[in-house]
């Protein structure tokens, strides 16, 4: 199975990790490269030195493509892309930021470039900008997500009616079911985070990792619509921020009770109390941590099983 | 292509109308069953004499099956049901409310009963109750909506983990690729509302449904999640919700607003700034207010296409 992600980034599988804060060090990134998948380090919770250790690592650890995802809004982008520019990598996914603003200069280096939008309104900035793969992410994704809280199922088909080049889904995606379901709705390749969020080398806490394979439904929820909105675990923090809202409190009062650092002392501290954990929605159908090798090996299988049991009408 | 759903309603293809308060009487119900779906009376709007006229009408317009939608928190619920076995109607899809209430009752009448759910724990009581298939409805729906938020690619695969009786998705699917996309997750059919309230036969108003084709992504958003969640255009009425919502206000105060009759007025009547619109975020895809045989025969044409373009990997 060729398609035209898999020829993009020169890849077995039209397979891709997410680039998640606190989860998607050089470990994580190298494991789905060397699966056949494309791995992404995630540079969000980087500094520019940080990130170039993580991504000489990677190269050490696999002879596959890999890539790395940079929120283009953070501070120090300049100084993270520069040093993906010195350190050759092949592949980066932009987010969180205007498509025009990184991928013609990507492009001038040689690089390949995704960028992750949540509507196709991006989408089409996304195809003008001539990023060679878009990757939409549908309202069930963890972390940060689009105010117009389209799910998959809808965001799929409306991209892929708007734009031609090559479409990546994410969000509510774990299983090869899942990866099929995408398919059927018009994606080539699908971005998965919270799967490889809870493997065996995403380099988030035991804490997180194991708290997310008991979530059920309605654990997560969407929060802190007046700032960014955010998926988030409803714990203690959550259930602040949640009483906060309810009462009206401003997008000000909100970012007080965040403060700084939260996020950290969740995912990659195991604070699963005063902690910003992030998650998806799927994590609800996962329960296990299994490795990366593994989680592959039978999203493949459950593809190809779940495509023999469809058939025509 | 036979399946479980087509087999225990006796209906040519897997597409079930939702019964939509205000958009499906009996023209329509009528017109799904003889495209060879099954088509939906909606009691949720209709008084029992009113549902009564429509079974006789709809009986008179088809020889095929078609079934009533009975919300049954709603007030006159025996009323209702007595016309239903009154007028020996085949099928019932019971919502909003215990599937242990009706069900055996109606099984003795020798009704096929499925009931509408959004979670796996009510999708279990479902299957203690003994009905014969369940709808799972995801976020992406109209109206009325699960507190949970699951989205439609999130609650499918996980209601088919945890049940095995026959599997209905619906929410965010209007199209053939949608259905498709449905069944790889493991539903075995789809029930569409958006789709069919913005058809020819469908009893909304020519405002509401010229309205709903010329949405975009973000155009309907869930409110109301301190009554029961619910889906609506962002009207004037909306944008009073958001604001009370936004400064916190209570459940009482959002009743007080919302009033009496507003979907009536909205949907049926046209007032668009100050009624109800209850559509789902498949709308930002549909363009057209086609016959419902045309739909059904586009979405065949549709699915075989998309399943046709799947390979194996």
């Amino acid at each position: 199975m060729e398609n035209r992600i898999t020829s993009i980034f020169n890849i077995k599988y039209p397979i891709i990790s997410g680039g998640m804060v606190w989860c998607s060090g050089w470990r994580l990134a190298a494991a789905v490269s060397n699966a056949g998948g494309l791995g992404l380090i995630g540079s969000g919770s980087m500094t520019p030195d940080i990130l170039r250790e993580h991504i000489r690592k990677c190269k050490d650890a696999t002879d596959k493509p890999f890539g790395v995802n940079v929120p283009i809004f953070f501070r120090h982008t300049q100084e993270t892309m520069d040093v993906i520019l010195e350190e050759k990598v092949p592949i980066v996914f932009t987010s969180a930021g205007h498509p025009i603003l990184w991928t013609a200069k990507l492009h001038d280096a040689g690089i390949k470039v995704a960028h992750v939008i949540a509507n196709t309104k991006y989408a089409i900035k996304c195809e003008e900008a001539g990023v060679d793969a878009i990757v939409a992410e549908g309202f069930e994704a963890g972390g940060h997500n689009g105010k117009e809280e389209t799910g998959t199922m809808v965001l799929i088909p409306q991209i892929r009616k708007e734009i031609s080049i090559p479409l990546i889904a994410a969000g509510g995606i774990a299983t090869g079911a899942g990866m099929l379901a995408a398919f059927a709705l018009g994606a080539e390749g699908v971005q998965m985070g919270t799967r490889f969020a809870l493997s065996q080398e995403s380099s988030a806490s035991n804490e997180f990792k194991t708290l997310c394979t008991q979530l059920h439904e309605g654990d997560t929820m969407l929060a802190l619509k007046k700032i960014t909105p955010a998926r988030l675990v409803k714990n203690e923090l959550y259930k602040e921020i949640e009483k906060a809202e309810n009462r009206g409190a401003t997008a000000e009062e909100l970012q007080e009770i965040m403060g700084k650092g939260r996020a950290r002392k969740g995912m990659f501290e195991g604070d699963l109390s005063n902690g910003e954990l992030e998650i998806g929605q799927i994590t609800s159908l996962i329960n296990d941590i299994p490795t990366v090798e593994s989680i592959i090996k039978n999203m493949i299988t459950e593809y190809n099983a779940q495509l023999k049991k469809l058939y025509p009408m």
